[in-house]
């Protein structure tokens, strides 16, 4: 990993997205949005997935300067179509209805179809904190895991987002259904580690944490064994029901590419409902981060603490970037 | 088990809850709700549960005549206060409520305070379902198990539901944060049994399937390691907050008994709104069933489908009931 400045990297992606044809204003903020991922440490998410952007654009499966566009409206709740725009952008427009509708009704619930992969789900998660509501999100994906008990793969891993206002930090929980992202698996294997815990199957059935023996099934683990499996098919099954939109099987027959998702954004207004969230947030994260340490040098962090000290370290020593997907990029 | 026909079942559990002071209305329909429980074969929220309503009712923990009542109001989203009634009664007035706002505004949302164990959240799913809603809700617990890296127990178990409608019979994830129950626990190793994935940590700190191992620490694994714990975090922190009641923590301190919870119920319209739903829920379920078998004789169910067979097969032949917790009933 190289360390890039803020305004180099941000300069470079917005002129490579208005190369291939995204307006200004798209171009600006799909990437200040990029950026924030890389900055927090969510890396996957940030501009080491821009090649693929930019391939999707080419391939017709983003239409950059489409907007999303509301087709359904119930009082706090609302059906958009994302006419298969920038998928972050999408996503981040649907939480701002979302919070303006909870402003209004208390709670806001927008069900968005024909999407695209909003890279980090914690984006919007964060935004509706911001603005003084818990903000819950999630996404389906193609088909990348099999249900508990079957062997191919025809559910997503579909990531969750809760997220609570907190003054020290935003609480916040952001993952997806999977135990590992196949990312990690990949990792794992390259840096010749065994998994933390068990991922997947390998070729005999069994359950195990080694990474290469995943790679050759790809049979992962839901998280919590057969509780995640039904997890993420009931956030599919609301997504898609919600939005009139692709289900992951859906997704599965469109391509082998992921898009044309199924999303939920809901915001709950708390900072002009009620007022006692600090009381709330500052209990639980007081007697958490008080447990009995299983590793006395290992601190016990709230959800999403560490992206806090992670964001302080980038902002003021650049942005990691991988070397070598930095020189993809720059030949885009 | 013995098995006892509805009506006897009905009629004692009505008398005894009546002889320790409870009203006739909520007598029924704690009665009725407990049955349900049994009949679906969720027998631990069923009948089984009920001696320790009784010595709940006793110790003064649940004042069984005592109803919620509206404490705020903010279009679809209102806090309720429990006043510590009876558990099931308490939160299905609760989904109610979120179903007619659902009515009203699309999406409605109830977070309840000062409340009681609901038994089987499924029930408040179904509910919501069998109204042509889908059904989120979840409730926080005492604190019995420790977040991710912590050895002593801080957060709950905060059981989770989502619920969509099907008219072949309601697709519903339930379960709480925890991989197994403490009652799984137990019962595995009453039949010398292993558990069939890793369920907490023995006592020099390493994850096991011995449920005697896990009952000498009762270091008990959430669902997905870290992501479970961050899951419960969560839960706890939103339900507490917007009903500005009890945390885990909170309720940790008022007892080694578990009373006072916090709770949430949204319910989304899909009735009323829109009127698509049975072509997703459907694309879905024969996908899933159409999966390629670990065990070629071992069908996939989707979530909640073994539930109707249950229902089906108890309705017919009479409820299921512990012989001795029979016993114990009667003598009440």
């Amino acid at each position: 990993m190289i360390r890039i400045a803020y305004d180099e990297l941000f300069s470079v992606l917005k002129s490579k997205l208005e190369k291939y044809g995204t307006n200004q204003e798209i171009a600006e903020e799909c990437s200040r949005l990029l950026l924030e991922n890389s900055i927090d440490g969510i890396y996957s998410h940030g501009v080491h997935r821009f090649p693929r952007i930019i391939s999707y654009i080419q391939k017709g499966y983003i239409k950059p300067n489409n907007k999303p566009e509301k087709i359904g409206s119930f009082g706090a709740f609302e059906r958009w179509d994302g006419n298969f725009g920038m998928g972050n952008t999408n996503a981040k427009m649907c939480m701002n209805r979302s919070i303006e509708l909870a402003r209004k009704y208390g709670i806001g619930c927008i069900a968005i179809r024909n999407t695209n992969h909003w890279m980090r789900g914690g984006t919007y998660g964060l935004q509706a904190a911001d603005n003084g509501c818990i903000g819950i999100c999630w996404s389906n994906t193609q088909p990348n895991m099999p249900a508990w008990g079957a062997e191919d793969r025809r559910i997503g891993n579909n990531p969750l987002i809760m997220c609570v206002p907190y003054k020290k930090g935003h609480v916040m929980m952001d993952g997806a259904m999977s135990q590992f992202s196949y990312g990690a698996i990949e990792s794992a294997r390259l840096a010749g580690k065994k998994l933390p815990v068990p991922g997947g199957f390998d070729s005999e059935g069994n359950i195990t944490c080694d990474p290469a023996e995943i790679e050759k099934t790809w049979r992962v683990l839901p998280i919590g064994f057969w509780k995640g499996s039904s997890i993420s098919i009931l956030l599919d099954m609301i997504a898609a029901t919600l939005s009139d939109g692709n289900t992951v099987t859906d997704v599965g027959k469109l391509s082998t590419d992921e898009y044309g998702l199924s999303q939920v954004f809901i915001a709950i207004d708390i900072e002009n409902t009620f007022t006692n969230s600090e009381r709330v947030v500052e209990t639980i994260v007081e007697d958490i981060k008080a447990s009995k340490r299983i590793k006395e040098d290992e601190e016990i962090y709230y959800p999403n603490e560490m992206t806090y000290e992670t964001r302080a370290y980038n902002l003021k020593h650049g942005i990691p970037v991988n070397e070598e997907i930095w020189k993809t990029v720059l030949s885009l």
